[in-house]
């Protein structure tokens, strides 16, 4: 499917539409309906039991989405938080400069100077995407921070948060003071973050108001204890600098051991990228062969960061690799700067006696961007059949519970629904149309079983009572005693979790 | 506790802080720690599990925070949303005119106009509450909305969501579209909300960001059908207008059904202030004699409010009853609003022919409000003894696992601990100081369950391993097979479901 087709579908089905649609909606902001909600939530509880399980120190915060104006300035994002931004003189439609260089420059603009943009633009005489004019203006650094007035008086300013990673670093002074008081410390931050984009598109990968979640880890490079002989021999499928400068754009598999002993990457960075890598392929089920992980050069990477892997995807609905994640080796710039804007030094004594400013490894990903990208690989459409083939741990309601006859049966099953949920196991109870049409319900909204209550139920009694439990991706049908559902679905419900390191 | 006392020990233990604390805060915002998020969001999935599982037909959305302008301006937010603000010329503090009036008039200005409340500064001479002084202003209404530039026209304003209703109203077309297009339609959101409060206080009862848990049901007045009888004996502690006006500040225990038979309230709004009164006893568990149900008068309610109840709990660290949630008959002016402001009409047509625009009923709830709640009425200090009583669904972490020994239990008790996670047991696993000082930490936390791995354990075998829990009510301790564990814990953590409609 299209970008189009697929966003059609999700808004009929009521998982995503436009905020304030019967107002024409908002550039850049979508609300979710029950089923993408529950699918959201689904996945962000996937990720915090994969990355916060990754150790007995990681911890998951609630902190508040406006900062003030002293963080954002520390942190670089009130000077430098800017798109290059052309505008079109002669349709008047505002552009970021790497769409307008696109065909030009498929590489990006990442590292160029809005002088360099500029010259590209007059020397390859490049045209308005949407008029074709030649009228382009000269680019210009266009904020994309939402700012506003807090409080009475009219002179303090905040801005909400353009990334959820600020809320963790301000939180490391509190949580080192009640925590163990070592490294590393992990803290996690499920959230919105904002931007003003210039150009929102691709509906949930370009927003304007979006959910990260992100785990900061803080740490001492000189130990950080992991068992990364437990990895060693895991292949990773990278896509490095030296090849995609030579045109490459398929990755190629290299096992963790290699990364460290000929790739000079950090094990303890090659160890949270398999453990990364583990997540997008065995919790989010991307198909392998689908994901990259992918080299940014020195030029591309923010001057902080000394590595950074995006962990790509590619999505037929896109038409190529998208980044869904990705992790960030960022020193210890981010408490440094914290520590001279706020002058409170960050820097902590360990037991050991050694005095240091953490260093951070971020773990980074785009909740909206994965909902959508387990939409574009995992829900397909097989001649009438369109099954959405989530896992159970995913689906927003995993299980389907019907009445074969609603007169004879409901009573069962209504009290069996309600027996279900009061498990947690969440249930749609659905009496309405032929069991196939609801059976058809239920595959498109990704729930992998199906109950239904006969005659052949309540002729059992109450307790030896059967029923039929059908199976999404095989259609497979069996019988199951009743009282049994609950010990044979509930675990499946889970969320994997990680080795613990 | 007094507030002070309660916010320090709830610091110290890195349930909140105040957000950018390094930066001296900012006022009116917090964040959550480890326990707090936690408990926060256990409080989000126990209100979500009893007012969106009180019918098939009610369903949770996640819809994005910001408004455009068009939206604020149809719900009269953009005109009305404004507290009467108070600047003594003294010492320039800003008031809400509520709180210089606080003890000339203890009732609170709603439905004062603005002159009246000048009047009565001048009448009363009334002091600043800051510095003593005469030189109060007249009041002048000061707008609580955020808002803020949008796009790159610099033309396009937004604004923060002043509730979260709003965003129910906005989904209403759409669900309708994608579900049954039936009535009633119920419609739930959990999510932040933001006021740009004059004078933001008690921690976290009035914040300039806070969270949301509103129900609002769609429904046909004429037609609303509910098991009534069932809640008709339920006994309800309320305080209606006479009495009120009367001066007293207890309440009264009446049935609902004579709420309906001699207190003319509709027997759809009773019934769902039963249920809303028995989730605050029964799930948050607050004493039932510190619950009341008052009754706001004419002059108090917003005008297009037909009646409202607030919930109130006397808090002791607040000195007072406070609100924590909400039953309001809003009728059909958000969705006619609405209607006008978008050109689209509301307006719906039932399978019966007739043609209507739903009415609101509205249960909103205040989470942070609730999170402090529990916090004031479980949270107990016997002598040296800390123990926050929260009931298993709600604790952060209900489980500790101990080894009694570490350095010969670990093993056991560590694959004990994972074995619970995987099975959806939030767990903590503690090995540091006396097994009496691990209880402590468990106690203050709100862990239901502590279990210890001991010698015994090891001796018996991987098949019939018995371990220690304790409950740290009574702090009994048994032996209780490993192998039992989940099946004696799990239950205990899904929040209650109230009977269904």
């Amino acid at each position: 499917m299209k970008t189009d087709e697929l966003y059609a579908l999700l808004r009929r089905r009521g998982v995503l539409w436009p905020t304030a649609e019967i107002y024409g909606g908002a550039q850049g902001l979508y609300d979710y309906g029950p089923l993408g909600a529950a699918l959201k939530r689904r996945v962000e509880e996937a990720w915090a039991a994969w990355f916060v399980g990754l150790s007995h120190d990681y911890y998951l915060i609630d902190p508040a989405e406006i900062l003030p104006e002293a963080v954002v300035r520390a942190s670089g994002h009130l000077e430098n938080f800017t798109d290059p931004e052309v505008v079109c003189e002669q349709c008047h439609t505002a552009f970021r400069a790497e769409t307008v260089l696109e065909k030009v420059r498929p590489e990006g603009v990442d590292g160029l100077s809005t002088a360099q943009i500029a010259e590209i633009v007059r020397d390859r005489q490049v045209r308005c995407p949407n008029c074709g004019s030649l009228a382009l203006t000269v680019p210009e650094p266009f904020h994309l921070m939402f700012g506003m007035e807090f409080g009475v008086t009219g002179k303090e300013r905040v801005y909400l948060r353009p990334e959820t990673a600020q809320s963790s670093y301000l939180a490391f002074s509190r949580m080192w003071d009640v925590g163990r008081r070592a490294l590393p410390l992990g803290i996690a931050v499920i959230g919105k973050a904002y931007r003003n984009e210039i150009a929102p598109r691709q509906v949930l990968f370009r927003m304007r108001a979006f959910t990260q979640a992100e785990l900061q880890i803080f740490f001492d490079p000189a130990n950080f204890p992991l068992p990364f002989d437990r990895v060693r021999e895991e292949k990773l499928p990278v896509l490095r600098v030296p090849r995609r400068e030579a045109g490459e754009e398929t990755p190629t598999w290299e096992t963790a051991g290699d990364l460290v002993a000929t790739g000079q990457l950090p094990e303890f960075y090659v160890y949270h990228l398999v453990h990364t890598f583990r997540f997008f392929r065995d919790v989010l089920r991307y198909p392998p062969d689908r994901i990259r992980l992918f080299e940014k050069s020195d030029a591309e990477r923010a001057f902080y960061n000394r590595i950074q892997f995006d962990v790509e995807v590619r999505l037929d609905s896109l038409g190529s690799y998208k980044e869904l994640g990705a992790v960030h080796y960022r020193g210890d710039y981010d408490l440094s700067r914290h520590g001279e804007g706020s002058g409170k030094s960050l820097a902590v004594t360990l037991q050991s006696g050694t005095k240091l400013t953490p260093h951070v490894l971020e773990l980074t990903f785009g909740v909206d961007r994965n909902v959508w990208g387990v939409a574009d690989t995992l829900l397909t459409v097989d001649g009438e059949r369109t099954v959405w083939k989530l896992p159970p741990y995913l689906a927003p309601v995993p299980v389907g519970v019907f009445p074969l006859m609603p007169k004879e049966h409901s009573g069962f099953a209504r009290a069996l629904a309600d027996e279900l949920a009061s498990s947690g196991v969440r249930v749609a109870y659905d009496d309405a149309g032929t069991i196939g049409k609801r059976y058809a319900r239920m595959d498109e909204a990704g729930a992998p079983y199906c109950i239904t209550v006969d005659g052949k139920t309540l002729e059992e009694g109450p307790e030896k009572a059967t029923v039929t439990l059908r199976d999404r991706d095989s259609k497979a049908q069996e019988r199951v005693r009743a009282s049994e559902l609950v010990a044979r679905i509930r675990p499946t419900l889970e969320p994997p979790r990680p080795s613990r390191a």
